[in-house]
């Protein structure tokens, strides 16, 4: 329902997915009158159902208000059908704050988590790097930092299957001495944590694969977030001007070189991934953006499946507090 | 001295651009023994001199700290020379917090002028969105974020020559409920401002040309301006690196399409620009990464003769305190 695309937009997401992945099944949740004549356009397969939800929590609406005043809101309502157990991953593709707020409040936090944290990658050369907090928690406390540099250490190590990852602190300058008073305060919680931290690293490096784990405040994070996929966007779209523009010689050039970024092309294709998992909280939540395309939802759905298959919340459980300091605890 | 590169690279970069500028005479302000060595190899035209300064500034020193302790450090006898006159611009490679501290101290600021701001800019489709502050205002006050719009404004209107520029705020959503504690207070002050507010922007919305003016805290835009660069040098790496993998047919390609990318390369290039203008000083400072290579120098130096050319100083003063609120002035 909070889509910014329409639900026939969600719907054949849905109904790609489930073609393309032989064990899903997918809920949309949300108000029948609305969802019921986009899921017969569809061919679901029999594996695509719908779950009634009788309100929306809107782009513009005060999260917090929002989830306590809307409790039969379509977010609440998918969180409420993983927390019974009748779904085994919820996707969201609307207000950041709200499906935080709902998965936070319905499903509750594994044990240690202050906030929940927002997982999201980048590319680089050779991978992706891991980055926390995408817009969960903003004006975090260092804790918060601290917290997300363990929950995606564990991720990376328990779902990526990497031993030891490496944990960069995002700031504006590699030395220690360099940062806001946010990323000051967190430094010396990272240095003493048990977890590799390497220091400070910048903007410029999530693109060099020097860490498997950046940690941010979620305002940051977002902005990195949004501004990578925009500039990808731009640079895809205007590498294809050029070439439409282009004269007899360059049009077959583009032809020639077409299959050679076609990899390339897919790992810095924001739709890629479709989604971001907000880990911490008891349950596989994944958070797409309102403005999520087709491809996009469906790989949102595809990584939730991931989530599932990897057992991502029986692999967090019990190991975020064992790495915090006694004092948090 | 404070070029991580080296000084042969900020001699060839000097010698370059008097070369290519007619009129510009370059000093280079350090350690004459390292200095003339370096000078002697290249071909000044007699317009490269050298100007003695017996300390140095390093990366990993707190630049307030350092500023008072090296009376003689590069950076300020640079600012000293724009000072009084023998010269009309410095460009300064090297610690963003020490080059900010010693433009402020040594040129004074402009009337209204709390921090001075770092105006760099980003490509969108059909031109550069101009975003400040780039990191010499960290963990700032909202007023900073409107006396960035104001001088962004001023620089879109004085240097760019366009009317009415349209200024948004970043942040991590369009609605003006959005933000961090930072930018919720900011957005009022920016809206009751007089200036062309467009509200909330978010990070894609810097390369889809939305507005002219970008404004956010130094800590944010920093590492936005590192993760641009990141982001299109690692792009820039993948397609040569898909082209020169891929089999003749690829390489032909890659051949064919490459004249039609050149505009488009450059202009996404970080060593276009070279650097960024420190705005509300009385004089002018470009700011250039310690990392920065011979190109990038090359065209800070361009950036610079162009700010005289213009007469940013001029054109400024008098007008940044006039579209303040009473009660900052």
């Amino acid at each position: 329902m909070t889509s910014e695309r329409g639900v026939d937009v969600v719907a054949a997401a849905a109904a790609a997915a489930v073609k393309e992945i032989p064990d899903l099944a997918v809920e949309l949740v949300g108000d029948p009158a609305v969802l019921q004549p986009q899921l017969s356009k569809v061919d679901g397969l029999g594996r695509l159902t719908l779950h009634p939800a009788g309100q929306v929590i809107g782009m513009d609406e005060e999260p917090g208000q929002a989830f306590r005043a809307k409790k039969d809101a379509s977010v609440s309502v998918a969180m409420r059908l993983v927390k019974d157990g009748s779904a085994q991953a919820a996707v969201s593709p609307g207000n950041t704050g709200a499906s935080t707020i709902a998965a936070t409040l319905v499903l509750g936090r594994l044990e240690g988590v202050r906030k929940p944290a927002i997982l999201f990658t980048v590319p680089h050369g050779h991978g992706h790097t891991c980055v926390l907090d995408g817009g969960a928690i903003v004006d975090g406390k260092p804790e918060d930092l601290l917290l997300s540099g363990i929950m995606g250490s564990l991720y990376v190590q328990e779902i990526l299957g990497q031993a030891n990852p490496r944990v960069g602190l995002l700031s504006i300058g590699e030395e220690e001495i360099k940062g806001n008073e946010q990323s000051l305060a967190a430094f010396p919680l990272l240095k003493q944590s048990g977890l590799n931290f390497i220091g400070n690293i910048e903007g410029r490096d999530l693109f060099k694969g020097h860490c498997e784990v950046a940690v941010c405040d979620g305002f940051v994070g977002n902005i990195v977030m949004k501004t990578a996929e925009g500039l990808a966007s731009m640079i895809n779209a205007e590498i294809e001007k050029s070439i439409r523009r282009g004269n007899f010689l360059v049009k077959l050039g583009g032809l020639l070189v077409k299959p050679a970024f076609a990899d390339f092309k897919r790992r810095i294709n924001k739709d890629e991934y479709g989604g971001a998992v907000l880990l911490g909280v008891d349950g596989i939540c994944i958070i797409s953006h309102g403005s999520a395309n087709q491809t996009a939802l469906k790989n949102a759905l595809r990584l939730a499946c991931n989530c599932v298959r990897q057992d991502l919340t029986r692999k967090l459980r019990g190991k975020i507090g064992l790495q915090l300091p006694t004092a948090s605890n």
